[in-house]
Protein backbone atom coordinates (compact mmCIF):
# COMPACT_ATOMS: atom_id res chain seq x y z
CA UNK A 1 0.00 0.00 0.00
CA UNK A 2 0.94 3.22 -1.09
CA UNK A 3 -0.15 7.27 -0.29
CA UNK A 4 0.54 8.99 -3.64
CA UNK A 5 -0.99 12.03 -3.01
CA UNK A 6 -3.80 14.26 -0.87
CA UNK A 7 -6.29 17.13 -1.59
CA UNK A 8 -8.21 18.96 0.45
CA UNK A 9 -11.75 19.07 -1.43
CA UNK A 10 -13.89 21.74 0.93
CA UNK A 11 -12.20 24.72 2.44
CA UNK A 12 -14.22 24.53 6.09
CA UNK A 13 -13.43 26.26 9.00
CA UNK A 14 -13.53 23.41 11.82
CA UNK A 15 -14.11 20.00 9.32
CA UNK A 16 -12.75 19.61 5.94
CA UNK A 17 -13.21 16.56 3.87
CA UNK A 18 -9.69 15.29 2.45
CA UNK A 19 -9.35 12.77 -1.13
CA UNK A 20 -6.41 10.23 -1.13
CA UNK A 21 -4.96 8.64 -4.24
CA UNK A 22 -2.94 5.88 -2.81
CA UNK A 23 -2.36 2.55 -4.74
CA UNK A 24 -3.53 -1.05 -3.42
CA UNK A 25 -1.66 -3.95 -2.49
CA UNK A 26 -1.60 -4.93 -6.29
CA UNK A 27 -0.63 -1.56 -7.67
CA UNK A 28 -3.90 -0.56 -8.33
CA UNK A 29 -4.72 3.30 -8.28
CA UNK A 30 -7.29 3.80 -6.05
CA UNK A 31 -9.01 7.31 -4.36
CA UNK A 32 -10.62 7.19 -0.56
CA UNK A 33 -12.03 10.38 1.37
CA UNK A 34 -11.98 11.24 4.70
CA UNK A 35 -12.77 14.12 7.31
CA UNK A 36 -9.97 15.97 9.33
CA UNK A 37 -10.42 18.90 12.10
CA UNK A 38 -6.42 19.23 10.80
CA UNK A 39 -6.01 21.77 7.76
CA UNK A 40 -3.24 20.00 7.48
CA UNK A 41 -3.31 16.02 7.62
CA UNK A 42 -0.12 14.25 7.23
CA UNK A 43 -0.84 10.80 5.93
CA UNK A 44 2.88 10.16 5.62
CA UNK A 45 3.90 10.70 9.27
CA UNK A 46 5.35 7.51 11.12
CA UNK A 47 3.81 7.78 14.42
CA UNK A 48 1.05 9.29 16.26
CA UNK A 49 1.64 12.98 16.36
CA UNK A 50 -0.69 15.34 19.37
CA UNK A 51 -4.21 13.76 19.94
CA UNK A 52 -7.14 16.87 18.43
CA UNK A 53 -9.16 16.48 21.82
CA UNK A 54 -8.81 15.05 25.46
CA UNK A 55 -11.96 12.57 27.21
CA UNK A 56 -11.87 12.54 30.68
CA UNK A 57 -13.11 9.14 32.29
CA UNK A 58 -13.74 10.19 35.97
CA UNK A 59 -14.12 8.17 38.83
CA UNK A 60 -15.66 9.98 42.15
CA UNK A 61 -13.50 7.11 44.73
CA UNK A 62 -15.52 8.95 47.34
CA UNK A 63 -18.77 8.18 46.43
CA UNK A 64 -17.44 4.93 44.56
CA UNK A 65 -19.11 6.23 41.11
CA UNK A 66 -18.63 6.82 38.13
CA UNK A 67 -18.68 10.41 36.03
CA UNK A 68 -20.88 10.45 32.80
CA UNK A 69 -22.35 14.06 31.11
CA UNK A 70 -25.74 13.78 29.28
CA UNK A 71 -24.94 16.82 26.29
CA UNK A 72 -26.72 17.85 23.96
CA UNK A 73 -25.26 16.69 20.13
CA UNK A 74 -25.89 19.43 17.11
CA UNK A 75 -24.56 16.49 15.27
CA UNK A 76 -27.57 13.81 17.14
CA UNK A 77 -30.36 16.59 17.31
CA UNK A 78 -30.62 15.24 20.79
CA UNK A 79 -28.61 14.16 24.09
CA UNK A 80 -25.69 11.37 24.40
CA UNK A 81 -24.57 9.95 26.96
CA UNK A 82 -20.70 10.36 27.20
CA UNK A 83 -17.47 11.19 28.87
CA UNK A 84 -16.02 15.35 29.44
CA UNK A 85 -14.14 16.09 26.59
CA UNK A 86 -12.56 19.23 24.49
CA UNK A 87 -10.10 20.17 21.86
CA UNK A 88 -6.15 19.87 23.28
CA UNK A 89 -5.47 23.78 23.01
CA UNK A 90 -2.19 25.08 21.97
CA UNK A 91 0.22 25.43 24.44
CA UNK A 92 -1.90 23.21 26.49
CA UNK A 93 -1.00 19.50 27.51
CA UNK A 94 -3.41 16.57 27.54
CA UNK A 95 -3.32 16.33 31.19
CA UNK A 96 -4.22 20.03 31.30
CA UNK A 97 -6.40 20.07 28.88
CA UNK A 98 -8.39 17.33 30.60
CA UNK A 99 -8.31 18.93 33.92
CA UNK A 100 -9.65 22.50 32.30
CA UNK A 101 -12.33 20.44 30.32
CA UNK A 102 -13.72 18.24 33.79
CA UNK A 103 -14.00 21.21 35.67
CA UNK A 104 -15.86 23.65 32.87
CA UNK A 105 -18.39 20.47 31.98
CA UNK A 106 -18.77 19.20 35.57
CA UNK A 107 -17.26 21.65 37.93
CA UNK A 108 -15.06 18.51 39.05
CA UNK A 109 -11.59 18.63 40.11
CA UNK A 110 -8.87 15.57 39.06
CA UNK A 111 -7.09 14.63 42.49
CA UNK A 112 -5.16 11.65 40.44
CA UNK A 113 -4.20 10.85 36.84
CA UNK A 114 -4.96 7.04 36.92
CA UNK A 115 -3.61 6.42 32.90
CA UNK A 116 -3.42 8.11 29.80
CA UNK A 117 -3.79 6.52 26.65
CA UNK A 118 -1.26 7.44 23.28
CA UNK A 119 -3.14 9.50 20.62
CA UNK A 120 -5.60 6.98 19.24
CA UNK A 121 -8.24 7.14 16.47
CA UNK A 122 -12.06 7.15 16.54
CA UNK A 123 -13.00 5.67 13.48
CA UNK A 124 -10.07 5.92 10.78
CA UNK A 125 -12.13 4.54 7.73
CA UNK A 126 -13.69 8.11 7.71
CA UNK A 127 -11.68 10.46 10.07
CA UNK A 128 -7.64 10.96 11.06
CA UNK A 129 -9.44 12.41 14.22
CA UNK A 130 -7.37 11.05 17.43
CA UNK A 131 -8.26 11.83 21.27
CA UNK A 132 -6.37 10.84 24.60
CA UNK A 133 -7.86 8.83 26.87
CA UNK A 134 -7.43 10.63 30.63
CA UNK A 135 -8.35 8.22 33.65
CA UNK A 136 -8.70 10.39 36.12
CA UNK A 137 -9.91 9.81 40.37
CA UNK A 138 -12.02 13.32 40.75
CA UNK A 139 -13.52 15.21 43.83
CA UNK A 140 -15.70 17.45 44.67
CA UNK A 141 -20.07 18.19 43.77
CA UNK A 142 -21.15 18.36 40.38
CA UNK A 143 -22.18 21.71 39.12
CA UNK A 144 -22.96 23.44 35.55
CA UNK A 145 -22.15 26.61 36.46
CA UNK A 146 -18.68 26.92 34.29
CA UNK A 147 -20.83 25.49 30.95
CA UNK A 148 -20.10 27.99 28.13
CA UNK A 149 -23.29 29.53 26.44
CA UNK A 150 -22.99 26.59 23.66
CA UNK A 151 -23.02 23.68 26.18
CA UNK A 152 -26.23 22.06 27.49
CA UNK A 153 -24.72 19.62 30.16
CA UNK A 154 -26.24 17.56 32.89
CA UNK A 155 -23.76 15.52 35.37
CA UNK A 156 -24.40 12.16 36.21
CA UNK A 157 -22.75 10.15 39.11
CA UNK A 158 -23.45 6.73 38.46
CA UNK A 159 -23.23 3.74 40.99
CA UNK A 160 -22.58 0.31 39.72
CA UNK A 161 -26.63 -0.32 39.82
CA UNK A 162 -27.48 2.76 38.13
CA UNK A 163 -25.13 2.15 35.40
CA UNK A 164 -26.62 -1.28 34.72
CA UNK A 165 -29.88 0.30 34.69
CA UNK A 166 -28.86 2.64 32.30
CA UNK A 167 -27.47 -0.03 30.16
CA UNK A 168 -31.02 -1.21 29.89
CA UNK A 169 -32.67 1.40 28.52
CA UNK A 170 -33.88 1.88 25.29
CA UNK A 171 -33.13 4.78 22.80
CA UNK A 172 -30.58 6.29 24.52
CA UNK A 173 -27.76 7.78 22.69
CA UNK A 174 -24.29 6.17 24.10
CA UNK A 175 -20.56 7.77 22.85
CA UNK A 176 -18.84 4.37 21.88
CA UNK A 177 -16.29 5.19 25.04
CA UNK A 178 -18.64 5.45 27.26
CA UNK A 179 -20.57 2.77 26.27
CA UNK A 180 -17.85 0.75 26.43
CA UNK A 181 -16.52 1.51 29.91
CA UNK A 182 -20.15 2.19 31.78
CA UNK A 183 -20.67 -1.94 30.42
CA UNK A 184 -17.61 -2.62 32.13
CA UNK A 185 -18.19 -0.63 35.14
CA UNK A 186 -21.48 -2.16 35.94
CA UNK A 187 -20.02 -5.60 35.69
CA UNK A 188 -16.55 -5.11 37.40
CA UNK A 189 -16.86 -2.08 39.58
CA UNK A 190 -13.81 1.00 39.21
CA UNK A 191 -11.10 -0.87 36.27
CA UNK A 192 -8.56 0.99 34.17
CA UNK B 1 -31.22 23.73 22.39
CA UNK B 2 -33.36 23.45 19.18
CA UNK B 3 -31.92 22.44 15.41
CA UNK B 4 -33.44 24.94 12.60
CA UNK B 5 -32.02 23.48 9.68
CA UNK B 6 -29.78 20.77 7.67
CA UNK B 7 -27.92 21.24 4.57
CA UNK B 8 -25.62 18.95 2.79
CA UNK B 9 -22.44 21.34 1.52
CA UNK B 10 -20.45 18.48 -0.47
CA UNK B 11 -22.15 16.17 -2.84
CA UNK B 12 -19.53 13.15 -2.78
CA UNK B 13 -19.99 9.14 -3.03
CA UNK B 14 -19.26 7.83 0.50
CA UNK B 15 -18.78 10.82 3.12
CA UNK B 16 -20.41 14.17 3.10
CA UNK B 17 -20.30 17.92 5.16
CA UNK B 18 -23.52 18.78 6.49
CA UNK B 19 -23.78 22.35 8.17
CA UNK B 20 -26.57 22.30 10.67
CA UNK B 21 -28.24 25.74 11.87
CA UNK B 22 -29.62 25.40 15.19
CA UNK B 23 -30.17 27.74 18.81
CA UNK B 24 -28.40 27.20 21.83
CA UNK B 25 -29.92 27.39 25.27
CA UNK B 26 -29.93 31.18 25.21
CA UNK B 27 -31.66 31.03 21.85
CA UNK B 28 -28.55 32.56 20.02
CA UNK B 29 -28.29 31.08 16.13
CA UNK B 30 -25.45 28.73 15.40
CA UNK B 31 -23.70 27.20 12.92
CA UNK B 32 -22.44 23.15 13.36
CA UNK B 33 -20.47 21.15 10.39
CA UNK B 34 -20.24 17.40 11.05
CA UNK B 35 -19.27 14.91 8.99
CA UNK B 36 -21.88 11.95 7.57
CA UNK B 37 -21.75 8.54 5.25
CA UNK B 38 -25.57 9.02 4.95
CA UNK B 39 -27.18 10.61 2.15
CA UNK B 40 -29.61 11.71 4.19
CA UNK B 41 -28.81 12.27 8.21
CA UNK B 42 -31.32 12.67 10.40
CA UNK B 43 -30.79 15.02 13.43
CA UNK B 44 -34.80 15.01 14.39
CA UNK B 45 -34.92 11.66 14.85
CA UNK B 46 -35.64 10.77 18.49
CA UNK B 47 -34.17 7.21 19.27
CA UNK B 48 -30.67 5.73 17.17
CA UNK B 49 -31.60 3.65 14.32
CA UNK B 50 -29.59 1.35 12.34
CA UNK B 51 -25.43 1.21 12.91
CA UNK B 52 -23.64 2.22 9.98
CA UNK B 53 -21.03 -0.22 10.80
CA UNK B 54 -20.43 -3.30 12.83
CA UNK B 55 -17.44 -3.80 14.91
CA UNK B 56 -16.23 -7.09 16.24
CA UNK B 57 -14.55 -8.01 19.47
CA UNK B 58 -13.32 -11.54 19.02
CA UNK B 59 -12.29 -13.69 22.13
CA UNK B 60 -10.33 -16.92 20.55
CA UNK B 61 -11.92 -18.90 23.68
CA UNK B 62 -9.84 -22.01 22.99
CA UNK B 63 -6.41 -20.16 22.73
CA UNK B 64 -7.78 -17.65 25.56
CA UNK B 65 -6.71 -15.27 23.20
CA UNK B 66 -8.03 -11.41 21.92
CA UNK B 67 -8.05 -11.16 18.20
CA UNK B 68 -7.39 -8.05 16.79
CA UNK B 69 -6.22 -6.97 13.18
CA UNK B 70 -2.88 -4.58 11.75
CA UNK B 71 -4.61 -3.04 8.99
CA UNK B 72 -3.13 -0.18 6.76
CA UNK B 73 -5.54 2.62 7.03
CA UNK B 74 -5.29 5.02 3.89
CA UNK B 75 -6.41 8.46 6.17
CA UNK B 76 -3.42 7.39 8.61
CA UNK B 77 -1.18 6.46 5.76
CA UNK B 78 0.19 3.68 7.73
CA UNK B 79 -0.89 0.94 10.06
CA UNK B 80 -3.07 0.52 12.38
CA UNK B 81 -4.34 -1.78 15.60
CA UNK B 82 -8.09 -2.48 15.35
CA UNK B 83 -11.09 -4.85 15.58
CA UNK B 84 -12.39 -6.57 12.04
CA UNK B 85 -15.37 -3.98 10.89
CA UNK B 86 -17.42 -3.27 8.24
CA UNK B 87 -20.34 -1.42 6.93
CA UNK B 88 -23.83 -3.35 7.62
CA UNK B 89 -24.98 -4.51 4.08
CA UNK B 90 -28.45 -3.59 2.98
CA UNK B 91 -30.69 -6.17 4.35
CA UNK B 92 -27.81 -7.75 6.60
CA UNK B 93 -28.32 -8.34 10.32
CA UNK B 94 -25.86 -6.74 12.65
CA UNK B 95 -24.43 -9.95 13.49
CA UNK B 96 -24.70 -11.31 9.83
CA UNK B 97 -22.30 -8.65 8.81
CA UNK B 98 -20.40 -9.15 12.25
CA UNK B 99 -19.81 -12.59 11.09
CA UNK B 100 -18.80 -11.74 7.57
CA UNK B 101 -16.59 -9.43 8.33
CA UNK B 102 -14.98 -11.70 11.32
CA UNK B 103 -14.36 -14.57 8.60
CA UNK B 104 -13.25 -12.31 5.05
CA UNK B 105 -11.08 -10.16 7.28
CA UNK B 106 -9.31 -13.43 9.51
CA UNK B 107 -10.97 -16.48 8.64
CA UNK B 108 -12.05 -16.90 11.67
CA UNK B 109 -15.54 -18.31 12.67
CA UNK B 110 -18.66 -17.06 14.94
CA UNK B 111 -19.57 -19.84 17.45
CA UNK B 112 -21.20 -17.26 20.06
CA UNK B 113 -22.55 -13.94 20.65
CA UNK B 114 -21.68 -12.58 23.62
CA UNK B 115 -22.72 -9.13 23.73
CA UNK B 116 -24.43 -6.91 21.55
CA UNK B 117 -24.36 -2.99 21.41
CA UNK B 118 -26.87 -0.61 20.11
CA UNK B 119 -26.19 2.20 17.81
CA UNK B 120 -23.30 4.15 19.61
CA UNK B 121 -21.88 7.10 17.92
CA UNK B 122 -18.04 7.37 17.41
CA UNK B 123 -17.34 10.87 17.68
CA UNK B 124 -20.55 13.50 17.47
CA UNK B 125 -18.41 16.67 17.90
CA UNK B 126 -17.63 15.75 14.40
CA UNK B 127 -20.14 12.58 12.70
CA UNK B 128 -22.90 10.86 13.18
CA UNK B 129 -21.47 8.03 12.69
CA UNK B 130 -22.92 4.91 14.80
CA UNK B 131 -21.96 1.11 15.00
CA UNK B 132 -22.67 -1.78 16.42
CA UNK B 133 -19.96 -3.58 19.10
CA UNK B 134 -20.64 -7.16 18.86
CA UNK B 135 -18.21 -9.29 21.41
CA UNK B 136 -18.30 -12.94 20.32
CA UNK B 137 -16.14 -16.14 20.66
CA UNK B 138 -15.12 -17.26 18.30
CA UNK B 139 -12.78 -20.71 16.41
CA UNK B 140 -10.52 -21.16 13.75
CA UNK B 141 -7.44 -20.51 12.43
CA UNK B 142 -6.32 -17.09 11.16
CA UNK B 143 -5.92 -16.49 7.31
CA UNK B 144 -6.18 -13.93 4.97
CA UNK B 145 -7.30 -15.36 2.15
CA UNK B 146 -10.55 -14.20 2.30
CA UNK B 147 -9.15 -10.13 2.18
CA UNK B 148 -10.25 -8.24 -0.39
CA UNK B 149 -7.95 -6.49 -2.65
CA UNK B 150 -7.69 -3.15 -1.34
CA UNK B 151 -6.96 -4.63 2.38
CA UNK B 152 -3.94 -5.69 3.33
CA UNK B 153 -4.56 -7.08 7.31
CA UNK B 154 -2.40 -9.50 9.60
CA UNK B 155 -3.96 -11.04 12.37
CA UNK B 156 -2.84 -11.30 15.46
CA UNK B 157 -3.87 -13.31 18.63
CA UNK B 158 -3.09 -12.37 21.76
CA UNK B 159 -2.30 -13.35 25.01
CA UNK B 160 -2.75 -11.44 27.87
CA UNK B 161 1.00 -10.82 28.33
CA UNK B 162 1.53 -10.46 24.79
CA UNK B 163 -1.61 -7.69 24.82
CA UNK B 164 0.51 -6.03 27.76
CA UNK B 165 3.54 -5.83 26.15
CA UNK B 166 1.68 -4.24 22.80
CA UNK B 167 0.54 -1.63 24.82
CA UNK B 168 4.10 -0.77 25.79
CA UNK B 169 5.29 -0.23 22.49
CA UNK B 170 5.72 3.50 21.24
CA UNK B 171 4.67 4.75 18.24
CA UNK B 172 1.77 2.18 17.66
CA UNK B 173 -1.25 3.30 16.22
CA UNK B 174 -4.08 2.07 17.67
CA UNK B 175 -8.38 2.34 17.73
CA UNK B 176 -9.47 3.58 20.04
CA UNK B 177 -11.98 1.12 20.87
CA UNK B 178 -9.16 -1.41 20.19
CA UNK B 179 -7.11 0.26 22.60
CA UNK B 180 -9.90 0.54 25.56
CA UNK B 181 -10.00 -3.32 24.88
CA UNK B 182 -6.57 -4.12 24.63
CA UNK B 183 -5.56 -2.69 28.00
CA UNK B 184 -8.42 -3.90 30.11
CA UNK B 185 -7.28 -7.75 28.37
CA UNK B 186 -4.29 -7.37 29.38
CA UNK B 187 -5.08 -6.11 33.36
CA UNK B 188 -8.25 -8.59 33.54
CA UNK B 189 -8.46 -11.17 30.70
CA UNK B 190 -11.68 -12.19 29.02
CA UNK B 191 -14.16 -9.47 29.84
CA UNK B 192 -17.02 -7.96 28.26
Amino acid sequence: MEICKIEKITNCKHLNLFSIQYRDRVENKKNWMFASRSDHPDPFSQSPGLPDAVVVVPFHIQEEKLVIIREFRVALGGYQYGFPAGLVDKGESIVQAGKRELFEETGLEVIKILKQSPSIYSSSGMTDESISLLFVECKGRPSNEFNELSEDIEVLLLSREEAAMLMEEPDLKFDVKSWIVVSIFANYGIIS
